[in-house]
């Protein structure tokens, strides 16, 4: 074990360094300062939000942000590399700061996963897993943006749903029974849910940033963002109702306000750059909080016991139903607006 | 109780997007990525520096955090309203990252009132708190801006002493002598307080852009941005010096590092785009940590046995009288620069 | 002890202040919007990086905390009077938002030396050494940039080495042998090592804005961030490779995770801006995360037990190797680049 990890991980960057080394270089095209905020804000959602989100269960703090860390640096530069040879001009791969956006964005499916996967795997498949996933995602990717020609500024579908069923599928195959019984790891203590809400918020705040990052022109941007706005907070507003509603004393659940939250940011983000006006936005997060907070009461608990499948930290509920919802969000939007026309 | 903040919180939602549905609709006028890195700047402080600032006392992690969100949630969406009503454009108001900030201002004046009500109310309380304070807010500011025609960039006074004068009368107001046994839990421990850190310097580093974002013209950002940076790091100075002298072991104060290195942020605010030159913006920021660090030792122990009023995380020396210092500046700075001409 | 440090403090602010009033003014000619969210991303770097990334010992959380910005905060003030002396325009130092960001990256040299000393000194002993340092380094910068005109703009030798060895010579005085049986205080806990996460990931996200912010021209900027990216990805996958190599049980080391994922943004400042090709800033991070993993773990042992150099946070692995590998790194860019001319 301790010589596999070592030997796979030099062996994966040795090749990556040559293979940028024929490959990659820079592209300067697109002036620095317009999209680098928006990379920054991606970038911090990336290695604080996600690395931190996962770290509510106490017996996995270092696992979640260092692991998050591994696998997130890892798949930046493989993500370059895999969506960039279906782009590239006179035999070269060409880095901006856009395609640094994409690349963190591929690498958020490895992590979506492994949200699934916490506590399952071992370093070296986290790394096989986040090989194949974000080879696989840039294919998938490919199809749907340029063969379809399917709109996903936000990539409900692309990103949350393709990693949320991903990971399942492989907690799936990786269950053990011993594992139900563990219930002192799933466990959370007060200072591991104060870790865990530095990751939701820095995910909440720059949302935003992540659905409209990639928007084309201004005036998309602006919507991305304002509709990103309004849904994270509808869905908050909900999220803290229901969350008193479902428990027996009427208390709040940190791990419903931890993720359920977020749900609005995954639902809208199909449709961010549309002229969908803000109250449509905030509807969106309303049923998103709702399809959440539902998931994580009822249909996680099920999916356990029956289905065989341990979603650890409820991947299912944060970013597979609001990702199929955000779909759907897309095409209602996509006929209406041509009904208008 | 169960039942009843669901059910409050749910019609909220229903209203606020019913009226969004009316009233609210994009504005794409203002090319967005100017504005939106100082919006971020300011949206981090919202949530992540008012909402670690509180977790210092053990017992309260989770409540200054959540209720932290939930009432910024639905301030923003709140704020927007009351706000754009006093600037509709043929019976539209219109969103634009500049009215986002205005939003997230109003809603600092709620979470500077929930400081001194922190473990006194519930969140049925502070969800009707927020409502009447932030539509009193939206008010108070068309009054001073509009028909006074003052200016206060930094919102030293409408905010900041406003906040905190709104909360410790509804402090006054919802006083229980039990409150005052209840020692145990107003205590920190050594993890509350680092958590409490990640607040104060989210705060103490953006809080520049918060004294510029509305500032007009590059010129006068340029300088509420300068001003603001020295008016903290003088004022973080004296506040070391001062916590260490007031001490009977001369140690530091955690809760004065944690407080009153920020005042100088919100004493300089008013007068922090004029040209008032980065001495006077130190000398401001001296001012402040004096007065802030003299009101965390010898005033809030007094208001609480004599006033009967319980400011829990002493807001009233962070916002309360440095925000008066702040006009008070403001008026001497007009006064000087009229002599002047 | 107690009134010292507060009559020392307060002196040096007003003799501060006093020099602000007659030297300092506003630089008003570039436009803020720019350059300001890179200086609000090396600010970051400043306040929580540096501050978090020293709270991994249980013992010396606040100390780092809040030292950290207390050196900060002065030495942003000492720094724009020390580097300003060299650049005055008719008696007057002109503050910008670039001049801001030379200020806290001169304050980056004491906090540096901070990491060394941490636990061995007091609050008056660190003031003083912060003057003094500040004061050096500028001195030595106008001589690298001015008069020799060498580039360095990601500092790995005017900063991190300067630091690092400035740190190493201070804890080499300051050795007592009783230091070396303080077991107790050199050990991590579970939470203390979260918390230094914090820091390590916003140092490590920020990287690239140190190396690119005070890059000349868009072209130049956007080649020193996509480098430092590169070489961080590359250095953080080693890093995690050889941690889990030098272990007996194969486990990752989280002092290395901390510590030496960050080695590759050291190494890469010098010739970030260069157009060294993306592979080539790998391999620099590969090289930066081999030798600072082996500095923590052979070097820093033998340096306190022979040459009586107690170094707290291993500076001397994470700044001063890497920073000399940058320098070499820096010469063989330069000379490679004059033979393909």
């Amino acid at each position: 074990m301790r010589f596999k990890f070592s030997i796979l991980a030099l062996l994966l960057e040795v090749i990556v360094i040559v293979l940028y080394g024929i490959f990659v270089d820079y592209d300067i095209d697109i002036p620095v300062t317009l999209l680098y905020p928006h990379f920054q804000d991606v970038h911090v959602m990336i290695f604080v939000g996600f690395g931190f989100l996962m770290t509510f269960l106490k017996k996995y703090g270092f696992s979640s942000v260092g692991f998050n860390m591994l696998i997130a640096a890892f798949g930046l530069q493989w993500g370059i590399l895999m969506q960039g040879f279906w782009h590239m001009e006179e035999g070269k791969i060409h880095v901006s700061i856009e395609s640094m956006i994409n690349a963190d964005f591929s690498t958020a499916t490895a992590l979506i996963s492994f949200g699934a996967l916490l506590g399952k795997t071992s370093p070296i498949q986290m790394l096989i897993l986040t090989l194949l996933e974000i080879t696989m995602f840039a294919c998938n990717e490919h199809l749907v943006t340029e063969i379809f020609e399917a709109t996903d500024v936000g990539a409900s579908m692309t990103i949350h749903a393709f990693g949320a069923y991903f990971g399942l599928a492989a907690a799936f195959v990786l269950y053990r029974p011993g594992l139900t019984n563990k219930h002192e790891n799933d466990e959370s203590t007060y200072h591991s849910d104060m870790f865990a809400m530095i990751g939701t918020l820095f995910l909440w705040l720059f949302w935003p940033s992540f659905n409209s990052a990639i928007a084309h022109g201004s005036e998309a941007q602006a919507r991305a963002i304002i509709n990103t706005y309004y849904s994270l907070a509808a869905c908050t507003i909900v999220t803290f109702a229901l969350s008193s509603l479902v428990d027996k004393r009427g208390k709040f659940s940190m791990v419903l306000i931890q993720n359920a939250t977020l749900a609005g940011g995954v639902a809208v983000g199909t449709c961010a750059d549309l002229a969908i006006h803000p109250f449509s936005a905030m509807f969106i997060g309303v049923v998103a909080g709702v399809v959440s907070v539902l998931g994580f009461q009822f249909l996680t608990p099920v999916m356990a016991s029956k289905l065989r499948i341990q979603d650890t930290c409820g991947v299912h509920n944060l970013h597979g139903l609001p990702g199929i919802l955000g779909g759907i969000a897309g095409i209602i939007a996509a006929a209406v607006k041509r009904d208008l026309r």
